[in-house]
């Protein structure tokens, strides 16, 4: 198996970007990626492009070659493949690219991710993100994300004493450092009484513990390690890429504080690079809800299970701790276009360990780890990236 | 690269399956593919899965750990991946899962297709069907998939002298193989006449010139070539896997009677396999409408462009003649379920390269071709497969 870096990599804003359309922000990622990789589009040998919603969102399937067409390679007649897991949709779209690439078949690909969520009156209805969960023993009884995360948060804080302020500490985080970045979708900070305070969504997660919905995209070029220094003073390895299942609805799981998909990808994805979580320095993690963060940092294995709570209102994942996580300011600030943010997760990462992240940057990171989780864990990608020189 | 076979395959019958779910289809074909395979559950790495409109026909994304979930192996925690490309849905999940293998990431693993379609008051309209065409250029001015195809027909009858009547060779054909398939959605036979004399669609397709929407899933289990004797005596090798995409309209096309990525895909999948068009025996198409049938015939490089209506109808491409295409019934007799489509073709020609396809079998076929379209040709996935013993 070829060893495989990334090359390149790109970002539109995240927001509401009204004034953009899908075409238009799929193909900004890409070429600032290509551009940053330093290769043209005769280099690219495929596109890979996550997206979770565009036929329910858009009436518009088959987006791969469409995002080629836009961006003027329909006449090159590159392959283009979409892949879809729900908000794990762009972290699938790296790991098929990844194959691709390791595979032999193909040397450099884009993998993009892409995703427009504001343009329709409520995409958080049935239709939209909760097609993410479980249609025949979840949403039809009403169960929408935010309320099956909530069940998720009042067993947490049930079993291991978890508080209404620790989860509001992820949100205060996330704003903390989506302040310092200009792509984010919210830049303002929080205090821990404006989250603890706001509107409740499905208690005990308020306004301020759900992240946005965004539109956005986000790229990468990948390539085979080998080739990579002709491009890049510091290519970034993917050491490691997994995805792992688990049931679709939270009530069929064995414990439902746990969530067995990002166990079992983390492993599987610390044993492929033969790293351990004490190893990371830098993680982008599944902060779509304030409890999501807490259980992901305890089933990644960068805390004991029931403590994230304590350990993250502490400071142990801020700014100077072990492992510093979302310091793009995660989904909660940075943004959640759904099929993009995986891939976002990987930009942020790739930023951190080339040194390039600025006022954000983590101190001599060379490991960073990608979580992405689609629905409420049915689908869960581990990814670990390593500089190498 | 590791050389990946084709292990086991399994099907349920296509057609109008009110009586079963998406979720029951899903897992009937897997579980046949896998006992056909002489393997369990124990020894699948992942599930990779060809689906084009789950999202906006049963409000389901995510559908590739709903299927793990349903057929018993949600706490086996396996790797899955959707991947959707329109009508190429299938054929694009047999490429990311023979890459998977191919890498050496994974070993065995499942590429599932699966479609309910029948289930909808009307899939034929802008929000299914036709968001496989391009929104923004085609759909929002009325056009279908049918119109779209019915303009590539006139002007290949206007360029190259085909008629209505060799269009309608195709669904002759189509329905005479389909006759002796089990699993076809229709087993009636038509005549010419009845073809040419049925209603319009869009002129010159008339409603017996357009394949059905059908419910219906088709599953193969892949693993290394060099394993796979173990399973199977007659291993069957993808000897090659390639896709291209095309401009999304059909209007930006340089020839709109060519399916370019048709030509490039196959272009490349025997450069792939160091095979050409002369040696293949059987071939399952795309005939989704009669004249897709014809132009990519030509574009498969199996008969001179503009000549495929003239030997179509003349029995070229029946039983008995160089190349027997769409020995299944194909999609116009067999059905379309758009993800299984693909998926269904490799089923069909594994049976025929192991000589088990009974009444429908071409005698000492040692090398097919599958080549799956979305839309109008702006994706197309072009597969060989090869009797190794």
């Amino acid at each position: 198996m070829r060893d495989v870096a990334v090359l390149g990599v790109g970002q539109t804003k995240f927001g509401e970007l009204w004034d953009r359309s899908f075409r238009e922000i799929g193909i900004e990622a890409g070429l600032q990626a290509l551009v940053d990789a330093k290769l043209s589009s005769q280099d690219l040998g495929g596109l890979f492009l996550g997206n979770m919603a565009s036929g329910a969102l858009i009436d518009q399937e088959q987006i791969a070659p469409l995002i080629l067409d836009v961006a003027g390679l329909g006449h090159r007649h590159l392959p283009g493949v979409r892949v879809e897991g729900g908000g794990a949709s762009g972290a699938l779209a790296l790991h098929a690219g990844y194959l691709a690439v390791a595979s032999g078949l193909y040397d450099y690909v884009m993998v993009g991710g892409a995703e427009k969520l504001t343009d329709v009156p409520d995409a958080t209805g049935a239709e939209i993100t909760s097609s993410a969960a479980d249609q025949e023993w979840e949403v039809v009884f009403g169960a929408t994300l935010p309320a099956l995360w909530a069940l998720i948060a009042r067993r947490h804080m049930h079993q291991y004493g978890t508080t209404r302020e620790d989860l509001a500490s992820v949100a205060v985080h996330a704003h903390a450092m989506g302040s310092k970045n200009p792509n984010a979708h919210y830049r303002n900070k929080l205090t821990l009484e404006q989250v603890v305070g706001a509107g409740p969504v499905a208690e005990p997660l308020g306004m301020l513990d759900c992240a946005p919905l965004s539109d956005g995209a986000a790229a990468v070029v990948l390539g085979p390690l080998e080739k990579a220094r002709a491009h890049n003073d510091t290519p970034i390895r993917i050491a490691a890429s997994q995805v792992a299942c688990d049931t679709m609805a939270v009530q069929h799981r064995q414990e439902i504080t746990r969530l067995d998909s990002t166990v079992i990808a983390a492993r599987r994805a610390f044993e492929q690079a033969r790293r351990a979580p004490s190893d990371v320095q830098v993680a982008e993690i599944h902060d779509a809800y304030t409890i999501s963060a807490l259980v992901s940092l305890e089933d990644l294995g960068f805390v004991e299970k029931g403590r994230a709570g304590a350990e993250f209102a502490s400071g142990r994942f801020g700014p100077g701790g072990k492992t510093v996580v979302n310091t793009s300011g995660g989904l909660k600030a940075q943004g959640r276009p759904f099929g993009a943010v995986g891939v976002a997760q990987v930009v942020e990462l790739v930023r951190q360990l080339r040194g390039d992240a600025k006022e954000r940057q983590v101190a001599g990171a060379t490991l960073g780890l990608a979580q992405d989780v689609g629905g409420t864990g049915a689908t869960s990608v581990v990814h670990l990236l390593e500089r190498t020189a």
